[in-house]
């Protein structure tokens, strides 16, 4: 796997995306330890380019992509981040989205000049949609949110951030597709931090949970209804789902009524916004309690785009 | 002025105070400077301890007063930033807020073991409150939430880390009793950075601005209905005062509607939620232009403790 991280005939370029992304915000909270009766420390990409991690991933591939033209399927925060690093990098973007993606989403799209296409997926699958646009378009490529190399390397920007941070004896990570979690083991390993790195995943998309136990990569028969929409992926990445079974500590499945529990309470005890899916290694402290306690764990945040409508309702109670 | 503020017989500890406080935490916002097109610097008070910089004049306060119990009137900041700083230098502490205050705020001072007295302020004010209740504890000292030297130095903290800040040419700074103000002023100045300090107060409570034009301190008749509930004072501290007529490059005055739609802008361009007197300074960007036509300032968004339905409203629109 190590190997394949960095093929040989294309050099990836850890700097230029070093250079070109925010460092993450981290945010400790006297009145969040105090609830939870532990400390923690967030590390927040709510602040990162585009409002999420993805931007590591997307800037990370459309730099190293031969191609003019980016294509690629997204729930909406890799979409709005494919569309931001292609306009930084000169290049052009198109992103298929499902008709009910968060409007905060389709609007960034749009905003970084991407082509929006929106797919009603009760009738055509993301992939079947991307296919038909890929043969419609000139050297295009089109781009895994999560199975690919180079997203995993850009990623692996926020692991050597995280190596840095003292006093964390875990990291918990939301899971979608599993190319943050692999990255971050990736980037931590890199600086040789070797302290446990566990994926937070929604119970009601538990592909990834599922497949650690069964030794093989398994998929949800359809996109997961969970609150979570950045974890409403079918299955881990083919080499995501290597790396972890490798290398993480396990994936811990959390109850939606946690997610939003968890984000309300970094609404309340630490002012901070996150949409649900960042909210997910939050609540997986919250329901697995026994099996980190006493550990002092460094939270990740994936992102904090989430529409006001849906974030008033979550907030409201 | 200047010496009043380090008072001979009683030497101000800024070390300890800069020991017990989080440095404010910086953040930029492509979105944001491509929306407003020009480049700001966001220093966020959202994260500091109790969820806004109030804590910095409290707990010099506290660390300064020789009394067993600290008592002050507040509508709400500062009220759970001295039942902190008193709990953390095991002091007992009585705060008074009008019943209207966000119940957050309420709940904070509450469970940092204070008491809580609520006032009818159409009934009582809520310095009579005070003084009634200073009348029946022992060994006690009635603190002013801006109208204090330990108040001043305390947030000076906070312009000393904005002094170390590169690229920035101008500050917005809220402004209620002008204790902030007074302080970040206080802070630049000590570290030789002279660049222009303005204030942001709501027009529906302009004791302030209207001070500086009649160039004596001037009060509101009653407490001004304002959204920015921090801003809500009768007038400007009277060192405050003396301190910003000398220093400050002015006071702008900005329209309630301005100030929702910059609580608006930070939580969809930069994930941040503030409360409505966190927004100030941004809204005196979008209200001032031409003022600062040309200018990169630094925005100080001063705290973020905002109940979830008055919120839900604000960014619901």
């Amino acid at each position: 796997m190590q190997q394949d991280l960095l093929p040989a005939n294309a050099p990836y370029d850890l700097e230029e995306v070093r250079r070109h992304c925010m460092q993450t915000t981290i945010i400790t909270s006297r009145r969040l330890d105090e609830d939870l009766k532990t400390k923690v420390v967030l590390a927040s990409e709510t602040f990162q380019h585009t409002g999420s991690f993805k931007f590591r991933a997307a800037f990370g591939a459309a730099l190293h992509s031969r191609a003019d033209h980016l294509l690629a399927a997204s729930s909406g925060n890799f979409g709005q981040a494919l569309a931001c690093a292609a306009a930084m990098l000169g290049k052009k973007c198109s992103i298929v989205m499902p008709e009910g993606a968060a409007a905060t989403k389709k609007e960034a799209v749009l905003h970084y000049g991407a082509q929006l296409h929106l797919v009603d997926t009760a009738r055509e699958t993301r992939k079947a949609a991307v296919e038909r646009l890929a043969a419609q378009i000139e050297n295009v490529e089109v781009l895994s949110a999560y199975d690919d190399e180079r997203v995993i390397l850009g990623n692996s920007t926020l692991g050597e951030e995280i190596a840095r941070i003292d006093n964390i004896d875990c990291v918990l990570v939301p899971v979608g597709g599993g190319g943050l979690l692999s990255g971050i083991i990736e980037g931590l390993r890199r600086q040789g931090k070797d302290i446990p790195v566990w994926g937070a995943e929604p119970k009601l998309a538990n592909d990834g949970a599922r497949s650690l136990r069964a030794g093989e990569l398994l998929a949800n028969s359809n996109e997961p209804a969970t609150i979570a929409d950045g974890a409403r992926t079918i299955s881990l990445g083919v080499k995501n789902f290597a790396l972890i079974k490798e290398k993480a500590a396990g994936i811990l499945e959390v109850e939606e009524e946690s997610i939003a529990r968890a984000l309300v309470k970094l609404f309340h005890l630490a002012n901070l916004k996150v949409e649900p899916t960042g909210a997910l290694a939050l609540a997986a402290l919250l329901d697995h309690k026994e099996k980190l306690a006493g550990k002092k764990p460094l939270l990740v945040l994936s992102g904090g785009n989430v529409d006001p409508s849906n974030y008033s309702r979550l907030i409201s109670g």
